[in-house]
Parts: structure tokens; C-alpha cells; sequence
């Protein structure tokens, strides 16, 4: 096992926190009869444990990408559902080497290993370790073994590396489906390994599983003793309700576990607009539709509700008390901040926002509920001077506003797109346990503080 | 007046956060008993108002500049003094166009103007407002009023933007001295207006006053009822202790003001090395010294640790029990920033976080101080992978844990180097009050919070 790097632990800070937490609680106690808070509201950043825990992800959602969705949208002085948490910090992204030396640009995969096991890993892995390439338990097996309901929604494909870190574990986040499995040669069945990615998931039998990439559960599985069939196929006979569309979605009924495949690979974006160009792009006003999005698929925030619907079904029917944990992805501000698409990210971050909104409501009718958001990663999106000329590509947005908005994208030239920056994250939260985001920590504190929420040991 | 852009004040928001702390604060009286934190210990996060504030302003340091100066000194992994502070938000940083339209690129005069003033105005203005052109009260001038100790420490200028904007009122930020008046007719002692920035900055009498610029107070004023003398002059006049180096400051006693003028121009940054270039750089350490700044220099640190000093006993003199307000600012983080130059930023970065260091050691020992750290708005560097080719500049570094740290620049191509960013920027706060910035918020809530914490109205 690799000397992992030493995570920031320090007791003056903790105590301080402590303390700091403390005055400010006894301030707002003496505050509440004027606030009309009742020390019978169950508690939103106390130490007793969530019920339910839901954790949405904007990938590549750096602080620069949820400025320029707050400015396109609500204004420069307005505010996002994401800006209204009340408990705030920032989350250090960077992965390791096998070596265990920091590599300090992530990449999805082993981001998302950090706060699916606490653990940091290389890049392109998939919650296993940097250097024996062993399998770490995730947050979501803890919430499973503990009683919990378990839910993945995405707007990528479900075997990409942020969905996939929760629910399985393989050597490179390229082994989405069956027929995928050339750099897992450890995980593939032949081997006596889980294989894919979509096998792990659909074996792990989660409750609630939404979003892209039906053509991973497409390919057949041709190792193993389930060889033959097709992935979804194997879904069926494990119990599950499988659904491609938002009437198939609607018509799920709780009792047995969804398995929701809206489109062959990542979802299609909601907006679409000019990417940045090498010479920019004259002032454009976002289109707020997709030729390419069938209004078949549902948006996130659909899917999101449906999916917290579903989960609190299955945990009351439980009746032991215990709820669910749900984590909700916002993909394509990532891919879209890859393709340069200022407009196709907005749209992404506006849409992963409206996620947010679904889970503050639900939390607003169950406080005992632990709501997260945070980045696996910053980005290349940069707002600079309307005067300015960025070194690579560029795009002047007009705004909801009516203000010019210029973007640049330039952390990488070449075909390949742009490329994630290394810039700690936003987090924010509401809730139970949520005061441990306060501060400056490392992303691997979210799996603590996932686990602490739910009482898992 | 022009209709500012409306704050976010969402009275739901509110409700949260004083439910949230209300919460956090209650678990953490619970366990303070194994904390160790007693009840008898000033509160941190308190209603109560401070006796003094303590603000440190990294100029340009966003949160990708504080990742890079972490990731090369304390790796990481590791953790800076800023990294330190129990409370933590964001601040939008935008500044508005004469009509009140936003800017979504601010520059340094109009967001100091913004938290010296709680009020937007156009670029390059220096607390006046955006239309009327009228001077709007200070965060300082108040605290004068109200009977504390003010000081004002920082590596530019002392007629630099930043400083400039608690200090005086200027139509443009150019009008830094006697000489530099052509951009501010208004402005103007022939005028009957009150001067430049270096003869409004010496007529206020703050009482600590450290910094460059000393060719701005060394020019002859030529108008109005003081002509004939240079600014430095009539400052000694004033009851001005002037000094020039590091021995001089050291000598520097209490019961007069004391202005330090360290450097003709901007203080000499304290690191040197490559600047990125288009083909970017080999693997470079960065050199811990420059031999362009003279020994005699104080550190940020020790002017800061010596304006406290000096502030606290002219404050206990008084005898009313009130302290003090302190602005310190890291300037060249924003300057070496402009000049694609990362050695020389990750130094003034970590120089300001030495002088955080001294602001905490003091609130250590005086817990009825709150201590602010925020930027006024982002800046140009990014991490980005080891791969990739930046579209502008970059540079590679080799940390002092060992790894490569490729950075890029590319906001601008162009002799006048790079531009700001407007991501919205971290704030971190300990002491009195600090609970207000948690959350997102405007850069304009800063006002309100040191005006509260002063208990100024």
C-alpha cells in the first residue's frame, strides 16, 4: 500500500472550528425567538445522523463554471439554488500516482474514488487502490450493508467513472461495458473478476439507477457464468424495471429496483449555442433547446425526483427508520467545458441547479436529510475582459441581464479539447453533519463525513 | 443614483443559516465538554460586536492562486494559514457600468470600492459612485469616526487601488499623487476637490500607513492651499513618523502616526524564477530570494505584526476599550499574476499567508478580533495537466514535494500582459461575526460585515 499523502488533520483547526461553531450556535440561540426558529426543528448541521443523504456532483462545476451560470441566468447579484446552502467550504481535488506522490490535476475517476472511499487513487482508476489495484468498499456498499436505499442518477453514461465509482471497481474507468475490458484484465470474468462496469452495477443490485449509456447494458456478456445474454437482459432477471424513456420513468412503481437507459451514450445537453472559437464568436444568446434531446428524456431534475420518490418508498416500506443515499451527477458541465461549449455548459450547470432545487425541497419536508454539492474537479471555462484576447479559444455571450459575457477556454490546443485545471472546489451543504464542510479539507473528508452522516462504522 | 444590481438577500437563505448554526452550534456545546473549549472563552462566531478587525486582502488571489502556492510550499496535502479559518464563503466580485449594468470583470479600485463602501461602481473609479461620481463614506473613515485606531499595510503602492480605496476618493485610480491628476478634474485642489490619493491618504491621519510608493508622496503638490511642499513634507507636518526601511519601522513609536514608504514604487516581490512562455518552461525550482529587493525591506509579515503592534497600543491608549481596523494587502500576487510569472506570485502568496499568520497569532491572544481574508477577484492561473498545451502561456515547476506543477496563463495574449478573472473568490474569517460569510454573498456584504462587527452605523 502506498504512503498516501497526509491528510490535513489539524487539531488547532478542529478546535477552532469547534469553538467557532459553538459561539455562532449560541449566538443564533438567542437569536431564534426573533427568527421564529423552534428548538423543535429537528437540526441542520448537528451531529445526530441523516436519514437520508443526497449528494449531487457538478463534474468539472469549478467556482469560474457556477459563476458563469449565475451570471447568464439570475445575474451577476442573483442567486442559484446551489448558492443558498448554508454551510460552505472547498475541497482539494488532486489524485496520486502509484507512488503516491500528488498528481495535481484529477481526473473523474479517481476524484470520484476519493470521496466513494476516502481514499486517493491514479487517474482513470475506479475505486481501487494506486498501487495493488485492490478493490476499496464504496459509500454506497456501506449505505447498502447498513439498510439503506441506494440510488445513482446521471446525465453521463451510468458506467462513466462518477457513477461507476460509487458502484463498482476497475482498473481503468474505460471498462464501461462487457465488450470494454481490455485495460481491466484483473476485473474481467475469464480472470474470476466482477467484470465491467455495468455488470458490477447492475449486480450490486442498487434501487434506483438513472441516466445514459444503454449501449454498455446492450453488449453481451461473453465470460462467466452469465455469458450469453446481454447485460440488461441479466438486469431483468435480477428484479429490475427497466425504462428508456420519461412515460416508461413515470410508470416505475416502487417494490422493485429502476434501471433507467434514456439514450445509447451520455444524455443529449438542453442548450446549444456557437462554441468558442480560435477568434471568438460575435455576441449569441444561448438556445435553450437541443435538436438532439428527444423531449422523450427526462431533465435531471425529473429524474432526480422521481429517484427520491422511489427511494422513500423503499425505505419506509423497510419501516426500520433508515433512508437512502443518492448521489446525482451533472456530467456534461465537464464535457461541454471540454468541447469548449459555453453554452451547452451553462445550460448543464442550469440543469444539474434545478437538481439541487428537487433535493432542497425534499429536504425542506425532511429535515433530517444531509444535501451536498460539490466538484469533482475545476475546469477551463475562464470570464475574462470584454478587451481581453485568451490565448485560446473564446465566445462573448449576451446575458439574461443584457450584459456581454466573454469566456475563454484555454488550457489545452489540440483536438483533444480542453483539459481540467487543478483548482480546489466549492462545497457546500444543509443538514445533518453538514457543518464538517466549513473550512478548507481534501475531498477524501466527503467520504467521512458521508459515513458519519449515516452512522456507518 | 443608478439602481445597483440587487443583492441576494433571500430571507429563506437567512432562515437556514441561523437554523444551521443554531444547530452546529448546539452539538458543538455538547461536545465541548471534550473539546476542552470553555464556556468562559470569548465567542468566535458571537453577535457581540469585535474590538478590532483585521482584514487581509489577497489581491488577485483567487482560488486556483491559492491552490498553486499550497500545492508548491506545503504540497497538496498539506495547509496554508489561510487554510485555517473556521468560517468560510464566497463573494461575487462584479463591478457595474455608469448605467448600473454589470461588469462581470472587476478591477481592483471598483471591488475595493465595494467592500470599503458596500456600493458597486465602474472600474478604475475609487469610492465614488458610478454615475454621480460622488464620494461615498469609507469602512475606514466610519471606524475613524468611531473612535478606533485604523491602518492600512500592503506590498503595492500605498495610492494603489486597493489601499487607495479605504483611504480616499478619486474619480480614476490614476491619481495617485500631486503630478498624476489628469484623469480627475474633479478631484483637483484648484477645484476646491480634496487632491490625489497620497495627499487625502496623509490628510485622514491614519494612524499606520506601510507600503511602496514613496515617488507618489515625494512629488511637489502644486495646488491649492498646501502648494509648494511634497506630500511627505506635509505629512511630517501632520505628525507623521516617516520611515523608509525596516530599521526606521523598527524604531517607529507609538503616540504618532507613522507612514512607511519602502520602495519608490510597488514593494519588490520576494521570489523570482522563470516567467511562463509560449513554449512554456523546463522544470524549474523557484529561487526564494530576489536580488532586486533590498534586505532592508520589511517582510509583509513584520510590517503587519508592527501595524498591530502599533494600532493595539494607540488603541489601549485611548482608554474606551475600543481597537482597531487593519486592511493589509498582498498586491503583487495580482502583479506577478499579470506578468505570467508563477515564482514570483507563489512567493507573494506565500509572504501574504505569513502575514495571515501573524493576524491569527494576534486573535489568538485577543479573540474579540475578527479576522477577514478574501480576494477581490480572480486571476489568470490555472493548474492543468502535465499534458497539456496551454493556448497561451506556461510554465512548469518542480514542488517542494517533488512533483511537476504545470501552469498556464492564456487570458490574454498581448503586451499588456494577462487579464482578471470574474469567478467569484473565497473569503475565510475567525472572531466576531465571522458566521456572516458563510454562504454565498456579494463582495459588497463585506461593508456590512465590518461595519456590524465594529458596531458602526
Amino acid at each position: 500500500m502506498v504512503k498516501y499523502a497526509v491528510l490535513r488533520r489539524d487539531p488547532y483547526r478542529r478546535r477552532i472550528v469547534a469553538h467557532a461553531v459553538l459561539a455562532a450556535g449560541a449566538m443564533a440561540l438567542l437569536a431564534s425567538s426573533t427568527t421564529g426558529i423552534g428548538p423543535g426543528v429537528p437540526a441542520a448541521g448537528s451531529t445526530t445522523a441523516a436519514r437520508s443523504v443526497i449528494l449531487l456532483i457538478g463534474d468539472g462545476m469549478g467556482d469560474s463554471e457556477i459563476t458563469l451560470a449565475r451570471n447568464y441566468t439570475v445575474g451577476a447579484g442573483g442567486e442559484l439554488h446551489m448558492d443558498r446552502f448554508p454551510m460552505t467550504g472547498t475541497y482539494t481535488t488532486y489524485s496520486v500516482d502509484a507512488r503516491g506522490k500528488p498528481n495535481y490535476v484529477t481526473d473523474s475517476a479517481a476524484s470520484a474514488t476519493a470521496w466513494a472511499t476516502g481514499r486517493k487513487t491514479v487517474n482513470d482508476r475506479v475505486s481501487k487502490t494506486p498501487d495493488t489495484d485492490r478493490a476499496v468498499p464504496t459509500i454506497l456498499e456501506l449505505a447498502q450493508r447498513g439498510g439503506f436505499a441506494t440510488g445513482s442518477v446521471t446525465t453521463a453514461e451510468l458506467t462513466d467513472a462518477t457513477p461507476a465509482a460509487i458502484a463498482a471497481h476497475v482498473t481503468d474507468r474505460s471498462c464501461q461495458g462487457p465488450a470494454d475490458m481490455a485495460l481491466c484484465p484483473a476485473d474481467a470474468r475469464s480472470e474470476g473478476g466482477p467484470g465491467s462496469i455495468a455488470e458490477q452495477t447492475v449486480a450490486r443490485r442498487i434501487d434506483v439507477l438513472l441516466g445514459g449509456g444503454r449501449q454498455r447494458f446492450e453488449q453481451t456478456i461473453t465470460e462467466g457464468p452469465e455469458r450469453g445474454a446481454t447485460v440488461v437482459h441479466r438486469a431483468r432477471q435480477r428484479g429490475y424495471q427497466v425504462v428508456t424513456d420519461a412515460d416508461g420513468l413515470g410508470a416505475a412503481r416502487r417494490g422493485r429496483p429502476v434501471l433507467g437507459l434514456f439514450s445509447a451514450e451520455s444524455v443529449p445537453v438542453e442548450w446549444t449555442g456557437r462554441p468558442a472559437a480560435a477568434a471568438g464568436t460575435a455576441p449569441q444568446r444561448c438556445v435553450r433547446t437541443n435538436p438532439g434531446r428527444s423531449s422523450r428524456i427526462p431533465s435531471l431534475e425529473a429524474q432526480t425526483r422521481k429517484a427520491i420518490e422511489l427511494l422513500e418508498a423503499g425505505a419506509s416500506r423497510k419501516g426500520h427508520g433508515k433512508g437512502f443515499f443518492l448521489q446525482v451527477e451533472g456530467a456534461s458541465i465537464d464535457k461541454q467545458n471540454h468541447d469548449a461549449d459555453p453554452c451547452g455548459q451553462i445550460g448543464e450547470t442550469v440543469a444539474f441547479d434545478r437538481a439541487v432545487k428537487a433535493a432542497r425541497e425534499y429536504a425542506a419536508r425532511h429535515p433530517d436529510t444531509l444535501v451536498i454539492t460539490t466538484a469533482d474537479h475545476g475546469h477551463s471555462s475562464q470570464i475574462v475582459p470584454m478587451a481581453a484576447r485568451p490565448g485560446g479559444l473564446s465566445a462573448t455571450l449576451v446575458t439574461d441581464e443584457g450584459a456581454l459575457m466573454k469566456v475563454g477556454y484555454a488550457t489545452h490546443v489540440g483536438e483533444e479539447g480542453q483539459e481540467h485545471s487543478g483548482v480546489q472546489v466549492r462545497v457546500a451543504a444543509e443538514g445533518p453533519q453538514s457543518h464538517r464542510v466549513l473550512g478548507s479539507h481534501d475531498q477524501t473528508e466527503l467520504f467521512t463525513t458521508l459515513r458519519l452522516s449515516l452512522g456507518l462504522n
